[in-house]
């Protein structure tokens, strides 16, 4: 390690900093990816990941990437060239999974928010009602916005039209509410750098027998021979057959992250990310500073700030980052230059860092005034 | 870390132990993916990736996923539909590429080796002659029969008909001589777990102009969204563009990996792989057991020792794990049960741990007899 690596304050849009012991499990001794233990390993691996994606689902385990991969592993998968999706889209990372779905043959339909607002489940229903839609996705935490799409209503439209169901919790799970199995989401993928508190590089997901019948019954082979989930889930069965070097270290560091977060308790760690967000919400308006998301549909685990034109974003990032080693994301597409983007995940999610951030804001404006 | 933790001697065909200053490396603070400290970070490990891959080719820079999205990286890019492809298949891994070449609509013309060999550039050129391949593809350390398939001579072939060639070098990068430029080679992947020594979950690639004007005159997107390589190199450029969350741990500990390779000398590394894997065979030979692969064909990282009925193979690998905390792999598809796959890969490839291993299959050997 160099000893000019510096010591950051990980509050942007991810990756977050991580629990010492986190920290400590990535450097335990390097197993096999079929070493005896390291299946110990994986088997309570998936069984963390069920309890916070709350579902049942026995095809619940990490894509060996980073949460890109997840979300492209299940649209590789579910998804067949002319198949219609209804595409969600409140911001830049629902657009990605529109052209996700282009790029392999599929053909989005497309639903656009307004800027800083979520869509409806009536509006979706008018759309599944004049397609032939098999699918609905959606990005829960859509952090190009701070915008939190709601999924439970989604959810029942989808069982009430038999269509499957897709959600990208990327930077949502384990930070906010979400119910796999009571929601009717049939295909979920999430990050490991973000609520879930653990290195980036693996991408959790989970596909529920539903899901998995559509993959199996595919016309054609998965185009991806890495993201093919009918190999994949054979290495993570109990009779483990080799498709690829699973990144074993990433996976213990995930599994003790995992277990971090059942030990405080998923509710316990929802309020947690909700409280440090209003405190931050709070704070950020008492600076007269407006928060881009509809009041009912911030996300607690990433917030965007608006910038007047008299603060310009990259300097106020700088002075952050530079004076005080706090990152901070920016604006993505239209509102580059103009917006901050405040993550509080996983083990960053706390008052003092709250009050830290804040206090630095303050003491950036007060020179700027000046 | 559990307590139970085990600590194992890695001398399968990878994941390798790993140098202490890598393991003190991935414990670094967790960093930003557009930190301008892992900018830096960044640029160093290009740098170094050149030097490894012996290439002045800019486009250098890890996939961030484990060796075999290295492979489909490139081949997702390079190849379109209908396109033909020379595949040169020497065991399990060679297959894989025609795989993942059939499932995007390519067509590989395969040309299978005898076990245990290697295939000459007279047989890959009479193939050339008689297709419309636009590509050949090779592995270069065959690790399902430790065959070492020869390069230059094919990438002779590949510029006297000015077709691209691609080379596997997951197993053999840094464990035997390999020049990416000298050899003609247009595109190489390779992995971060095994002679590069550091950790699983990112895949080196390099690619040429030449390569990728063909990726930027496809007729069709790519496929895929996480692979697009003109995405992945806008990141990996000298202002860098957010594509994906990159897994900055991994990649400051493969930077570690490399400079402890730059130090040593990439020629010193070879020589040390070639040595390690001499004196394992004599020391195998002198058990009486015979090696896999034809003299002549011969990979140093990794030696498949043939097994006679008498010694079955799940005895003595779990002899070697369970009482001696070693690792070793065991035979893949025909040579299941018959086969030990012993790598001496990186950080690994020393005396010590030959001298180790033989004395430790000698004493199973002895309890066999009795």
């Amino acid at each position: 390690m160099s000893s000019r690596h510096p010591e950051r304050l990980l509050l942007g849009p991810g990756p977050s900093n991580v629990d010492p012991k986190v920290m400590q499990a990535i450097s335990a001794p390097i197993l096999g990816h079929l070493d005896p233990y390291f299946l110990e390993v994986m088997n309570d691996t998936s069984k963390l990941l069920k309890y916070v994606f709350q579902t049942k689902n026995k095809l619940t385990f990490p894509i060996s990437g980073t949460g890109t991969s997840g979300i492209e592993a299940i649209l590789t998968n579910i998804v067949e060239p002319k198949d219609e999706v209804i595409v969600l889209v409140t911001g830049y990372f629902g657009s990605r999974i529109s052209d996700k779905i282009s790029r392999i043959g599929g053909k989005p339909i497309i639903i656009n928010s307004k800027l800083g607002s979520g869509i409806t489940h009536e509006i979706v229903e008018d759309h599944l009602k004049n397609s032939n839609a098999n699918l609905i996705a959606l990005v829960q935490g859509e952090t190009s916005a701070g915008v939190m799409q709601p999924v439970e209503n989604i959810g029942k439209i989808a069982k009430k039209y038999d269509t499957l169901f897709f959600v990208d919790t990327v930077s949502s799970l384990g930070g906010c509410e979400f119910k796999m199995d009571a929601w009717n989401v049939d295909a979920c993928s999430t990050g490991s750098q973000k609520c879930l508190g653990a290195f980036s590089g693996v991408a959790p997901i989970s596909i529920n027998s539903k899901a998995y019948e559509k993959i199996i019954n595919r016309s054609s082979k998965v185009p991806s021979f890495y993201l093919d989930l009918s190999l994949i889930e054979k290495y993570w069965s109990e009779n483990p057959v080799y498709h690829h070097t699973a990144p074993t270290s990433l996976i213990y560091a995930l599994k003790e992250a995992l277990s971090i977060i059942k030990n405080e308790g998923l509710e316990n760690c929802w309020a947690r990310h909700s409280e440090s967000s209003k405190l931050l919400i709070k704070g950020i308006e008492k600076l007269n500073l407006n928060i881009l998301a509809d009041i009912k549909y911030r996300l607690p685990t990433l917030t965007g700030v608006k910038l007047p034109s008299s603060t310009p974003e990259q300097e106020i990032r700088s002075y952050l980052l530079n004076s005080h080693n706090i990152e901070v994301g920016g604006g993505l597409g239209e509102n580059k230059g103009k917006l901050l983007r405040i993550g509080l995940m996983g083990y960053n999610a706390n008052k003092n860092n709250v009050v830290k951030l804040l206090s630095t804001i303050e003491s950036f404006m007060e020179t700027v005034k000046k």
